[in-house]
């Protein structure tokens, strides 16, 4: 396999969706299948996944084809997803509790508390999270260290949370939030969720002659 | 500006980004932007710019740079924003109540009416759109005639859903279940959101050495 430092984020883009593909058939038993197989599956063309394969460092058999089981370790390892990482879920609202409801069993996460400033949130659980009062939070994070925060609030609301969250050391974000993290923090770690753009997306696609 | 059907989906894909941006600049009085100053608040170079504005036609003038309002209009045509798409919402659980609470004002969208089998939730609202019970989303489908789904329900259930609607015109989705709809229906217009593959994204960002 080759060694992480060598891909791009561009070149790691499409292996979530490798990944959930092959899980898929993992879960329908097999553990065994051609590129040719898989690209059928996945709407792409074969030698698009044997040049993928090949630059990820992925091993096939010539003529057995790939074992599920061993893709979906090696794609594990490349995406860090057995090493689980500790989340604190910043806002409660109606994406937070989306997001608190999410499977992350299989994706190197565990959300360790949820925080929100609304008192009639303030002790309750979402998915067995307990949620705290955001004003805790800089005590909550000097004491657990979590290693990332899930941002599920406005944008008006992200800059003074992240700027604090920032300044005590968490600097990794799945942001919910359109606040642009990356132009002032340019070492933090992001991964931005727009669901507008992709509603856009839609729209062109549904408007276009 | 450019035909509609001469920009490819990957040209496409970054516009609902520079109409973000536009809008927060809108929304911040600003109607005048060269290239350079958009350039260092969106975190990409100006050729960059200029290389997306001059392929989708944008028009800037030599000197004066853009007019924010005048791209947001040209920008929100190529994307179909202002033709209003009626939309069904098909499961009114975490997600789909996340998504009814999206605000569709500036993006084509009006949700009319909202889909779950769960006897607890028909004749509930979310966002003032009424939730209806599954069992007769043919006969309102039939009678309404909506554009497209959101589809907020879990991938096993999709299938047989996404069937009835196809068969009753219902060609467009956006498709939050994992089904994969276009290797069934390749000529339907999908728009799909896996957030799983985002987070998978994060953590390959957090792993990486």
């Amino acid at each position: 396999m080759k060694d992480k430092s060598e891909l791009s984020y561009s070149n790691i883009v499409r292996l979530p969706r490798y990944y959930r593909f092959l899980s898929m058939l993992s879960k329908q038993g097999k553990d065994k299948i051609s590129s040719a197989a898989l690209a059928e599956i996945m709407g792409v063309t074969s030698s698009q996944i044997r040049q993928d394969f090949s630059c990820f460092g992925l091993s096939g058999q010539q003529g057995y084809g790939y074992s599920v089981s061993q893709l979906l370790s090696e794609i594990g390892i490349l995406l860090g997803l057995s090493e689980k990482k500790s989340a604190i879920l910043i806002g409660a609202g109606n994406i937070g509790t989306a997001v608190a409801n999410l499977s992350y069993d299989d994706k190197g996460f565990e959300i360790k508390a949820a925080f929100d400033k609304d008192k009639s949130l303030i002790g309750k659980s979402i998915n067995g999270i307990r949620i705290l009062d955001i004003s805790s939070i800089g005590e909550y994070v000097k004491n657990a260290i979590p290693e990332c925060a899930f941002l599920c609030i406005p944008e008006d609301s992200a800059p003074e949370i992240v700027r604090e969250l920032y300044e005590l050391g968490v600097k990794c974000f799945w942001n919910f939030s359109h606040y642009d993290i990356k132009t002032e923090y340019t070492d933090a770690k992001v991964e931005n969720v727009h669901l507008g753009d992709s509603l856009m997306r839609l729209s062109y696609l549904m408007s276009k002659q």
